[in-house]
């Protein structure tokens, strides 16, 4: 095909499918690492990072590059390679190290495709739980299948709000997501790319996070979008490449607006 | 048996076969309502109940009741009554109800046995995950029916620190949590009654909570100590009904004792 040319739905459902066979492919690895014991080191920006990690990325990459050479794939703990190419897979082979040493089950492997530098796939795959979100342009997003929705919720006040940890919010950052917390009905840590499974199968209201990497956003896009979210960085702007890691995902759009005007008063 | 016995080997493992049973016959009501539409009630103390822990608790106490009518039983939703007797059944039917209600499998039922007013029987179980610590004392604890054992962390700065969120400690608490976390290798939240069977199985080094109900803490220590860790209140003294709620669960003495010398410091 034309570099030129748009993506076709019947493309796009070939690298669905070709991503499903990528999760299924890497779930034994992961699982058999999950509660055993693992050299930890720790990576420049202090994240900690195993073995696990890195055999994880290692089998995706190498079956991207066989099965699809001219691919560009953008990892966690190996870098880029072809990040020119029309299409690129961003991955993080495990979302949430720190859940995963410790034995909570609430990790996961997060894979990407972007084309031309937008996310058109994405995948929330949750090993130990047997659970994963997949969503496509286009398509309603899917748990394990089953078209999943988000929920109606349209006021702050009766949000349920997700994050990871209040560790991840930086000096002035900090103090907005409190604010935020504070109008919201409810706010409960722990999570990591769980917490947007759940905003996409309605459970969940909205997640609010920053310092975020791209391979830990860019395949939450298409689910929570596919879903019938809306999801984009503190600004309102659509997430990708060089987002600054300010991530709000939100049921509605009204949820989504309120979110923002809180959080833009508390940041300026 | 006269009332002034101790309690027999026997005795107990009858009680601990009783209370598997107990689990069984609830973990049906419990995954039904999981993420299906509950109507969420604000209890006096500002957490949400529903019909499921409503449901829950009535089952286990209509059990107790048709097979040890002369036990005594303190549950979360419905109170004590016979709260003098001999044996006491303290009942959770779902610790961590704001997970339930957000999708979040990391919830669990509670069960706790006293005699006499201690603690000697405990049960964590997680429906979702299918996994169930017990513990009963002098005998090792078990994860589904695997003996378990705490990790052999004995510095805290080594520690992996697991707390439900930031927003369970009041005042000098929360100045007292975060000088202990600070010292901390890593701290993360979410968990409720999870984060105990993960320090019960070697993943998590310490557990520091405050804000704790008696049904939320009861069951935990004979887990705990069962699997070679220590759990007392903030003053080192033993979690009772009289406890003011705040728990210090360790893998070892020599990380309790660091724990609570910070605490310690802080608190006063």
């Amino acid at each position: 095909m034309p570099s030129s040319s748009a993506l076709s739905v019947q493309q796009l459902a070939a690298f669905a499918a070709f991503a499903q066979t990528l999760a299924d492919s890497v779930r034994p690895l992961s699982r058999k690492w999950f509660r055993h014991p693992l050299d930890v080191d720790t990576k420049a920006d202090e994240s900690p990072v195993t073995q696990a990690d890195r055999q994880v990325e290692s089998a995706l990459r190498d079956a991207i590059a066989r099965h699809h050479p001219q691919h560009g794939i953008f990892g966690e703990e190996f870098g880029a390679s072809h990040s020119g190419a029309e299409f690129v897979w961003s991955l993080d082979p495990i979302d949430g190290t720190r859940a995963f040493i410790s034995g909570n089950p609430l990790w996961g492997t997060l894979l990407a495709l972007l084309h031309r530098g937008k996310p058109v796939l994405g995948v929330i795959d949750i090993p130990m739980l047997d659970e994963r979100w997949i969503g496509a342009a286009g398509s309603p997003a899917r748990l394990n299948g089953q078209e999943c929705r988000v929920s109606t919720c349209s006021e702050l006040r009766n949000a349920i709000l997700y994050a990871t940890s209040p560790d991840i919010f930086e000096g002035a950052e900090l103090a907005a997501f409190d604010a935020l917390t504070g109008a919201a009905r409810m706010r409960r840590f722990g999570g990591d790319c769980y917490s947007y499974g759940l905003l996409a199968s309605g459970h969940v209201d909205l997640v609010v996070e920053a310092g975020l990497q791209p391979y830990d956003y860019l395949a939450l896009q298409p689910v929570i979008e596919g879903a019938g979210g809306v999801i984009t960085d503190w600004s309102g702007q659509p997430l990708s490449l060089e987002s600054q890691g300010r991530v709000v995902a939100a049921a509605t759009p009204q949820l989504h607006r309120q979110a923002m005007r809180v959080l833009g008063a508390a940041m300026t």
